[in-house]
């Protein structure tokens, strides 16, 4: 016997609704230069948030916002069960020394850009079950601690190919929860609700690792694309949907050329997302002022995106159903200098907007 | 209302019994050498696993481990819903390239040598609340990748103190289910069956990060110990529970050094684990005979103690009730070099032995 939550092959539809409680997100300068800029709660010109390292600086700018989602959901830490946050660095450490150190049950996650799906995903899932009241899920980047992972150094002036993308300096939180969010108190919280209604978890598609061979750690939208491709099928696929039933489909980093990529892979299988597909890397930056070539990229990229701009719009019956599909690129400087290739994956998450009984 | 399944405030008690389908280990010629050498599924005595890189070694010594237990479970991959996994490489590229692989929906998982005590804990918690029938949680470490991740050159022939544990080349990997293990059919499966019955898993504790400031990464006992204290106390009041109702409590790989100061510091909150206390690092090598030092260490270690000796001694009524607490150090190299202290943190699983009816 299937029970009634499992769709298709990788799908889940939750049985008992997940409220998104709150939101928050912070940034740094250039993101708040961009065209969100007016969206997210928090701007810290320092890029070093107060710290004395650049991996010190993203531990504090994401347990900063984790905790500002805590402090917007109106609830206590201890109210909170459970924690799932990752990042880009090596061994997670932005998260290890970050959001871990709240001091609530944690699991540490890794999907690379995907990581706010997989947090949002493994939340809905504890949440639905009745396993926490309360779950908070995080990520982060920094443009310093990505470029030191992953790239050369600066000072070298390395060029960028157009194909390139910037590592989004940003963090983005949620608080999920069983019941609907309460109604904001001015000056003491401010939960996810709007005199529409607010956001709820519907469903998930879970991803797979997709290897189409790519190397070039320059071009990470042509490297996840197809993982974004894969995911977006099956979850049309498991739910008997087409893509007019999604009002947007947000890809977290995939950048002007992953997008290109993603949406002539979807054409061959005959799936058209033209109209609804947008690309949080794109929305983030306005790549000629800013000079950031193909967009946006990084965990915070996505999370920062979903958390300023996508779910307060769900919120707000903007949108009534999105699907949120970030997209990981699974690379390390070894594997890189190995010549491995650089596999992608995908996690999709359902939201959708209900309305709340004042 | 708080849902049957939570316990206290970091505990779940699975109404819906999850059992271990099957389980396998894969370790190299050292770990065969030891105590435990004679439960291990298969030795391999090429370190490289026929390899070029001891990165890609790490992958096809986890993945084969995965496929061996799915090939021991008697299902197949198709039916395996969600994969669970992590290792402690830099973006956890021993999984990536390894058991992501296969083709299961992946989630990836960072808890350093705790890894295995999270994807178990995930895996349950999914196969409980019906979103899966069967899961795979795995993890693996590697000697050569963790001494070329986290440590000098070995050509330099740096001297390692007594504190010091040694990586375990091994992987351990287990397919969870909602239905009692299969009766074995010679040459085809061999799930984990006895005449006497099977392991389920019966809770979980989610650990938190613990940091008493220590920074010596070459006595990782010492960092991890409070954090396992801490999941222990939290486990045993969660489920108003004394150590003498667990015939046993495995920690994972605290070693010589850890596992006096864990004892210690239980004593000092009034708990005494001395008769229970058993470490898989210091089950698996003899440190004498083997120059290991404290133990043995590293996310392979405790899974693979735990696939070849715990599970099937619990399947088997040797032991009817356990705490499988594996540790986890939470440090890079990065944040190792900038001074940081190396916090823990350890998840518990309740493992008990269950009758089948023929």
């Amino acid at each position: 016997m299937i029970p009634s939550c499992m769709q298709g092959a990788a799908s889940l539809s939750f049985p008992i609704p997940v409220y998104v409680q709150s939101c928050a997100s912070i940034v740094s300068q250039k993101e708040a230069e961009g065209p969100l800029g007016k969206h997210f709660d928090m701007v810290c010109p320092d890029p070093k948030f107060g710290e004395d390292t650049w991996e010190a600086s993203e531990s504090t700018l994401q347990k900063d916002t984790a905790l500002l989602a805590i402090r917007k959901s109106g609830l206590s830490i201890p109210e909170i069960r459970l924690a799932f946050a990752g990042d880009l660095l090596a061994q997670t450490s932005a998260s290890s020394f970050g959001i871990a150190g709240i001091g609530i049950p944690f699991y540490g996650l890794f999907g690379a850009c995907s990581t706010m799906g997989e947090a949002l995903s493994l939340g809905a899932m504890a949440v639905s079950a009745g396993y926490a009241s309360h779950v908070l899920c995080a990520t982060s980047s920094h443009f310093a601690t990505a470029e030191k992972e992953f790239r050369f150094p600066l000072g070298y002036g390395s060029q960028r190919p157009a194909s390139a993308t910037w590592t989004v300096t940003g963090s983005g939180a949620c608080v999920l929860g069983d019941c609907p969010p309460a109604l904001p108190v001015p000056g003491q919280s401010a939960p996810l609700r709007t005199e529409k209604g607010c956001a709820v978890i519907q469903g998930i598609t879970t991803g797979k690792l997709i290897d189409y061979g790519m190397k070039d750690s320059l071009n990470m939208g042509a490297c996840m694309a197809p993982a974004a491709c894969d995911t977006i099928c099956q979850n049309l696929f498991d739910f008997g949907r087409s893509p007019d039933d999604y009002d947007c489909i947000f890809t977290g980093d995939l950048g002007t050329v992953g997008q290109r990529i993603l949406q002539d892979l979807l054409l061959e299988k005959g799936v058209d997302i033209s109209r609804q597909h947008q690309d949080c890397g794109m929305l983030i930056y306005d790549s000629k002022a800013q000079d950031t070539h193909a967009g946006g990229s990084g965990c915070g990229c996505a999370a920062s995106v979903l958390t300023s701009f996508i779910l307060p719009g769900v919120a707000d019956g903007k949108w009534n159903r999105v699907l949120f599909v970030p997209t990981g690129a699974l690379l390390s400087k070894v594997s890189f200098n190995e010549g491995d290739t650089i596999p992608g994956i995908a996690h999709a998450v359902i939201i959708e907007h209900r309305e709340v009984q004042p």
